[in-house]
């Protein structure tokens, strides 16, 4: 019999994670509720022809893809069998999971157009799959809880989900991050000055690679796509320049001109953001940022924690085609991704869940045998219908065997019924931590929990 | 440009059906926490490996298969491309999509064993993929509520799951319901009885058909699988005789004999059940129930609804041997499985959502033009500050675009911004609903909300 396994880069969550997940994801979307976002769900199996194309060259490959369901060789031609498994592939599969949330979200808005009221706010909260190598904070499924607001372009909303971005990490407790931001307008110009016009997408692919591969990389590739090596090499020392948000701008203007639609918007949005200064003290303009997804097309964010070596923890960015590409267009969005389960790893490793996080039954009830199991029945029935969370050992065993398992899984309080608490309806109530007991009514007892509430 | 589409037997949920499921998981969950079970996760990817041969052989035709990534027909020689699709199979896809949460939960157990306190009691709330031809309430992507306790084979765990699954039910509104017990012992030493003997499997799956099929379709298979006709007929005469659950004991009794594990056990939960009279007076014995799961060894459940033709809205049961599959035996275990979708679609159905399950807004801000605009973002970030669920229309507009949109997604209220609100500091703060307006400052305002929680 062969040992059970995960696949790689997947993970079984126990009791203690799961309740550290739900604490992150009962935070964001109570901040999703309170700035007006909307649920909605999609499914995790999307259709090939929905997912392929918009993740750039890189993003088809990474998809998981359905096999067809039955004789999936059916209509396949013997010729078919001898292409390679690129051409085999759309024979024997028409369906894949889900890559990220902003697709399937512009396909259920082409899909509802004439039932969503625009401007349309909607989060969703939902695993995607990705066959990357696993590594760390790499998961091949991992949760995106992610807030989008389509059919308005104003920078204002860009504004709303940078506090957005803020007031959820402080509220989880993280202090130490910044909110990057560009503009894929001042990238589109900026491959142009190199010597990459019409290898925009190209020239933000090799960029994106900057933190991973280093300077020289990066021109190595650019000048392999037609990049003057020198005109490269001067750009990614401007984006080294240090100065106050406005400053880098100006710069930056000075290459591509005022005319450039990233430079208005940007400056645009460091105007909102100046009228909530505290709350939008970590944004940080950088000029290098890229992102790998080929479907932005106006301001974009990365969210990176400056605690730890760690992936982005939240990212997003305006997308004024996506749902033209499925064809609805002129309806433009912006959105942004929370990373669970990178969040997860970053409070995790920094202590920043809260200590009654994983906190469990509030009592156990423990007998000695048939007589006092079944009064015990009763008085579980009892503390449940007050709203009691508690259990009773769910057979005979002896009392040493119940008390170590109260112990093992954090019980706050044991009730022992023997007979002659049965005769008095006063029981021992010990605290597990402490080690106190006391004797009580089990309405003494309702009144301990429920007068605390 | 195609136009988008989802796969068959997958929904999108908007915003409506969102909050109504959640409505839905969160009543379950509430009494799972409350009934001592703790959650868990597993992800969506599981081996093939642990998945085959746990369903039954329609099972593992229904489950959907993860083609491998990169190139996967790589190790794939010539001769196997000729086998047919299902020698093939193997060697193209090694994963698949969970069809249940019983079994990754025993795959779970088996590998966190030494970590884990048994009795363990573990629920999950996840979705489930099987390819199954969509039909009313059968779709191919749907959620399951599970609870199972496992490390204990005491009739109280069948009787606790009883009691949860009347809660659950009544607090969700369903009053029409009955839950259907029998035992697979019991149907062991019937097919027995019929002439198939060794054939427990195949006994099962043929009554499992008997609603769908009816009664001359069940015995002519059961005949051609070397069952005695008359036999067979009789016994389907049996299951319809009715009385009170112990009268139905007695007659099965006289034909499997009063040694039969299956009775025994059965008598034992209803006396446990006895105990809380008014918590399973829905408890019905119900011979002809089989389920269609294999690895159930003990006591059965089925749920249905009486009010309308549905299948069946919860089921579970007593697996004795699934952990030992994975390699730990005698680790007995015991769960239900709420079905989400088709629990949803009987409350909608008979109208049991409560009437304010997709209430959304409380207030709106509009405006008139920049001055405004910018006035109403410094409102809305006081409102929202007091917890207030809130938000302003996202770019300049002419009000009646305004309300109309305020109207549309349902707003309770709206505060409009002109130049006299600005100096004032006294806003028209409108009733959607009844169209009642008063003039009020933010801080009434404020307290108008916050004072009723």
């Amino acid at each position: 019999m062969q040992k059970p396994s995960l696949p790689k880069g997947t993970r079984d969550f126990g009791p203690g994670e799961s309740a550290k997940r739900k604490y992150i994801t009962g935070t964001i979307e109570k901040y999703f509720t309170k700035y007006g976002f909307q649920k909605i769900e999609t499914p995790s199996l999307e259709n090939l022809s929905v997912l392929t194309g918009k993740y750039g060259d890189e993003g088809d490959q990474l998809l998981f893809k359905i096999l067809n369901s039955g004789d999936y060789l059916k209509n396949v031609r013997e010729d078919d069998l001898h292409e390679g498994s690129k051409h085999l592939l759309p024979k024997i599969a028409e369906k894949g999971l889900r890559y990220d949330l902003t697709v399937p979200f512009a396909r259920y808005v082409v899909m509802n157009q004439h039932n969503i009221s625009f401007p349309f706010k909607r989060y969703q909260i939902q695993p995607v799959w990705r066959a990357d190598r696993p590594q760390k904070g790499r998961y091949r499924e991992f949760y995106q809880c992610d807030a989008d607001i389509i059919g308005t372009n104003n920078m204002w909303n860009e504004t709303e989900l940078t506090l957005l971005i803020h007031d959820i990490f402080l509220a989880l407790g993280l202090e130490d991050f910044v909110v990057k931001i560009n503009h894929r307008e001042i990238l589109s110009a900026l491959a142009g000055l190199v010597g990459m016009k019409g290898r925009e997408e190209e020239f933000c692919v090799e960029l994106d690679k900057l933190d991973k591969t280093g300077k020289d990389h990066v021109v190595d590739a650019m000048v392999k796509s037609g990049a003057e090596k020198k005109k490269v090499t001067d750009l990614l020392e401007i984006f080294e320049t240090e100065g106050s948000n406005i400053e880098k701008i100006k710069i930056i203007e000075s290459e591509v001109g005022p005319a450039n639609g990233g430079v208005k918007q940007l400056n645009e949005l460091l105007q909102l953001l100046g009228e909530q200064p505290d709350r939008s003290n970590k944004v940080e303009i950088d000029f290098s940022l890229a992102r790998g997804l080929s479907y932005y097309t106006g301001v974009i964010f990365e969210v990176k924690t400056t605690s730890m070596q760690m992936g982005s923890l939240c990212g997003g960015g305006r997308y004024d085609n996506l749902a033209g590409v499925f064809g609805l267009p002129n309806v433009s969005g912006v959105g942004i991704s929370f990373g669970l389960d990178r969040i997860y790893d970053v409070m995790e490793a920094l202590g920043l869940f809260p200590k009654d996080v994983t906190s469990g039954l509030k009592v156990l009830i423990t007998h000695f045998d048939e007589d006092t199991f079944r009064h015990g029945r009763r008085i579980l029935d009892e503390l449940r219908g007050s709203g009691i969370q508690c259990d009773i050992y769910p057979e005979i065993a002896k009392l040493k065997k119940q008390l170590n398992y109260a112990n093992r899984i954090g019980t706050e309080f044991v009730i022992t019924i023997g007979d002659r608490e049965m005769e008095s309806g006063k029981y021992a109530f010990k605290n597990m931590e402490s080690g106190d007991q006391t004797t009580r009514t089990i309405q003494d007892i309702i009144h301990y929990f429920t007068a605390k509430d």
